[in-house]
């Protein structure tokens, strides 16, 4: 038994932590004031030179876990940095290490043809364009994924586009968007869909709105399209053909685990708020952090992240050393665990800081109302918790 | 054992339901997105137009227990009203019930001078004005008002105040602030603060920002105010001197029914939103209300809306009929149970509606976020819990 | 709106009381230590002396609602007294007021011939014999009663009856059971059973054991039952052949009612050593009731009572004024809401008391362990809880 | 980062496996049965023929980490043989490993005297003699040790002993107790007491009670024991003068870990009885295991237990590697997160078992009802959350 990051993680984890805590945390509400006044998607001013700094210190791509491409750290190790930039929401796009670029770069990677790797690949790990991901749609159920409504149909040299998809994060200004579309109607269940290269300024993609969410329009957007007609080359098929889901798995694995470990950092980061709140602020005579209630909240919040966090390293070990398949089991309860998690903390942080916690003077009440849909994106509780029950109620069914 | 309103009662909420369902519900979208276009406080003309109307009908300051201002409805009768328009979100503006101008009627009615009735109240309950309330500080403790630090020193014939507040809701185009000031530094606990009428043209009165609350600055706003020597004449003292906390007392036992039961409509409201997409949207081949994991959110949820209303329609029962004083245990109950009630429904609504759940396409991602303030504002959850407990352990003290 | 007992009710409530406060609890801890020896299921002297002192002022029967039979009493009242018989252990039984006594006598006083009143009925409300209940069966799930393995069968004058029944409540030492059985099995769910009286004699009754429940074998007992071949007179029947689930509905209410008030009243008297304990005992030289831990235990536990009594006693009001068939809704939620409100409350006294609170030196952990069945017995909660969702659901299904 | 047992430990954890598999779980009934019949805290028969198999195969007093006096495993290691253990209630005293024996070797072997030693440790690790811990008083609040009212004065040769404690575990039929005593009132909080050896026939020593708890006398008892004028000779002080609370905090760490090892492995045995019960029973046509209510219970177990254990691990592993006390914070949240854990566990397997839950033909009601006390032994939840959230906020109080 040994807890811990390797010596090579190690090194680059001092490397980030300066870099965030001397660049990136100083700047942030910089950055912050800069995106409300522009809020169209592409990087502000000081974001771009923060990234121009990163990049120039080769803090870059460090999820991509092949050293042709990027770091080439374990899952385990790399899940560590995800906590350390999960503390500042805008550290991930920093070192170019923001989703959904890194799934979509991840899956052009592993599934890309020679030519797409050139034109999709390349500028993304160069930072040059953004990418989105399509696949959510507001008819069919999230929960049941092979009930996929949008269709693709070969014509001639061209896959012909119909359908409705929404929740599309990151597609304004994005240059293309990976899209997962039916190709084989009556396949079964996962071997009836496609993943799809479709550029944005391919005719028939209209982008219809960018969905307020949580009270926010703007920025990237998590954007309604409207695939009409739209028509893209047969080679922007990405790896086989009804592989979507296969391809969509690959994905996941990674993903959520750098998912939950930004959302651990932020657990962290709002939990050193209220404790730095309960040293400080007194209510009579006495301090918030002498006050049973909150010392209720302090030790079940410690308690909550620190048994989260081991059970995420514990799901990127077995990723690393047995697979990802043989970690299915942990990464679908890493994937319950943590949202829901950082949502409790993120709740009594926010009643420990009174009217302050509502407010957005702090990073507090932002990352309660967005973290909210981590609960819900990428499969939501309870289809996790049905896939967890079954798996063990097999190795008792002797 | 009754439950039940009166005949008398169920007359206006007859009147009320109709005009909800027929005038406000089809407007409410139409009233958002102009508030969202103007968003400097003033009502929009959506909304011009159904406080008019409402006005003419006479469903116009409902509130008052006091025939010779308003309805003359009791408690538990205008509670009733009260769930009702909290389906709604514009509803309580639209019958010129919405807060803060209602306590601040109550308590200008109940205590005001003659002189401050035909100045203040008048304009307020014919709708020509809007007002705030300024207590909250950002350097003392909510959850101990003793702790007051905002001063006002008579010097002539004028009031000298000092002093730093901010969630004083609703001061954007307000014509006054009721502000609670510190008159006697050395008295004991609830015999320090004075209750003084501030108009917001007063010289010293500096409206600092709108402070962004849950990603939302703008309308009349939850205002940080500097008092800067400001001065108001002697005459603008609201009741006794040092009677500050008295009159808060006053003010709460209504108000809090009042937010209460609104928050109990918003569930109301919510619940339904879920049951209809229950009803409605499949999971495979499943709809999702055949589905157990949402049958325990419709269940749970009912359960917990239900018994918190009985218990706040018992609060209001027991104000009408045995004092605001004999009542003040139910009140402290129910202003820890029903805002706790409502986001835990909530919580299981959006979950429920998945993506659509987190996107402003439906009324409840707005209701949620801005509900969570509810369990913070007028003391949080732990203060009324530490006097609940108190007041039960006294009963078995021999 | 009007809440609180009947002057009627008034009345019987005042001696109620007076006689447990001055003849009951003074005699608990007697009673238990004699049932402690004897063990055997039969009154013990002290129980027998309490129960002719309380028959012979008319406290007696107090369950049923035709005067002819009992006290009278409309659900609402008698539910009140149920909450005060419910803080000893021993109270139902010294009123003869005990379960399953007082359903048997409910569906035998409304279903009964005048033959099975005179021969049952009447030496029960006399208090001469005890009865039980035989419906639940080891090898089909309570959660579905249509699942009914047991059978009837006419053969000539008699039903033959054959079956494994286990908690079977109160077998030892009762003169007669109840006993579901399947009599149509073509039948659809609702109309294959039917009730008849079995005499603890008949041959073929084998009573099997007493099962160990909670760490407790013995008293009246949760018996295991085999019906081999039993025996028993056509006219044994009870109301309508296959109306058995019929009369189980029948039943169901008001019991519901009084075993829930019961378990508030447990839940009071828990509540009360609580607060005793936390206004006596210190913990270094602050007293257990000024710490917001304990603070936090008391305030929730009078939330969740008076919410849940407040429940209970609409749903009593209801079945009072709309019939039993309109408030089977809150019935449902009665059922789920108390329970689980009293083991929260038992959960939360036990960690008050500390050592004190797992041994048996106060009556809070017997009602810990014992109370826990009731969320299971009489429809484990989810069964309400998908129940209660369907009729929701169904109000929204235009 | 490495989890797992090391090749050592993996040796002796195959071997205690298949003796527990083979040897143990099918004698638990009659073990069970025997100590039933018997109760008076002596082994019986099979208890005596299974203790002799475990010793004459060396799987014998495992839990000692020096090799001098046991198996010499790490923490660690160890930790996974607990589990293991706890699945069996029967299974740590077949091992001579159950508690307090274990504890009280621990503190003979670092702080015993060489002539304490040869009388007491070698026979308790030959298992020819029990003992018993008297720490905790029914006068003084367990959360607060230096409260303790218990003393010891020297009288010559002698230590002279008054007081009156309970809870002292395992005193019927023990040997010797090892008692905390007060040496020294007027020292600070942790320099005032002492532990003394005291044979339980020495004079003085009365054993009041073997107190009821959750409804069981007997056995070797939770007692009561009353210390009156108590005399033992001064050698039988145990380590240093006043250092009891040092001695009791070394006791502790491993202690804690054994303890929570244990409960982790009953609530896998209840969740396993859970899932095999779901793959078997229906309700109606369907398999409890494919109903949502039981899912939700199954993986939500499953999280709960796996966080618990890894955190568990995690604390073993920082007490072999940086010691016990820089190990403090993941031991207080071990010994909190644990117990609540297993209560949580065993109620849902309760809940899906039925009517079978709550009886005692499954061990799952015994560990329900015994377990409640694991969250207030050796300090409840409350006190360690206090201190748990106490050395969070010293991290942030610069």
């Amino acid at each position: 038994m040994k807890f811990g990051i390797s010596e090579e993680g190690r090194i680059i984890e001092d490397q980030v932590l300066r870099f965030l805590n001397e660049k990136i945390i100083p700047a942030e509400k910089q950055v912050i004031k800069e995106e409300h006044d522009v809020n169209d998607g592409r990087d502000t001013p000081t974001m771009k030179r923060l990234r121009a700094e990163a990049k120039a210190l080769s803090l870059w791509n460090l999820y991509l876990p092949d050293k042709k491409w990027g770091a080439g750290l374990s899952n385990h190790d790399y899940s560590i940095l995800c906590e350390q930039m999960g503390r500042s929401s805008i550290a991930s796009r920093v070192f170019n290490c923001n989703a959904p670029d890194t799934g979509n770069a991840e899956i052009l990677a592993e599934f890309g043809s020679e030519v797409q790797k050139a034109e999709y690949l390349r500028p993304l790990l160069e930072g040059s364009i953004r990418s989105c991901f399509s696949m959510t749609e507001p008819d069919s159920s999230g929960s049941d994924p092979t009930g996929l409504l949008t269709t693709a149909v070969r014509d001639g040299d061209e896959w012909v586009i119909n359908g409705h998809k929404w929740f599309t994060s990151g597609a304004v200004g994005a240059k293309f968007a990976i899209v997962m579309v039916v190709t084989n109607p009556q396949g079964s269940g996962y071997e009836r869909a496609s993943m799809i290269i479709v550029p944005t300024d391919a005719p028939g993609f209209n982008l219809v709105r960018s969905v307020s969410v949580m009270g926010h329009v703007g920025g990237s957007g998590h954007c309604e399209i409207q695939y009409h007609n739209c028509r893209v080359p047969i080679t922007n098929l990405l790896g086989p053909e009804h592989g979507g889901f296969m391809i969509a798995q690959a994905r996941l694995g990674p993903g959520r685990i750098h998912h939950c470990m930004r959302a651990i950092g932020m657990a962290e980061r709002a939990f050193e708020i209220m404790c730095r709140h309960a040293n400080t602020r007194k209510s009579g005579d006495i301090k918030l952090g002498d006050r049973q209630f909150v010392q209720e909240w302090i030790a079940t919040s410690r308690m909550e992240i620190d048994q989260a966090r081991l059970l995420t390293q514990y799901a990127a070990w077995k990723m690393d050393t047995v697979g990802k398949h043989n970690a299915r089991q942990e990464l679908s309860m890493t994937k319950v665990v943590v949202p829901n998690m950082m949502m409790n903390v993120l709740d009594r942080v926010i009643q420990c800081l009174g009217a302050l916690g509502v407010s957005d003077d702090t990073p507090v009440a932002a990352m309660w109302r967005n973290g909210r849909a981590l609960r819900i994106a990428d499969g939501p509780d309870e289809v996790h918790k049905i896939v967890i029950a079954r798996r063990e109620l097999k190795r008792f069914s002797d």
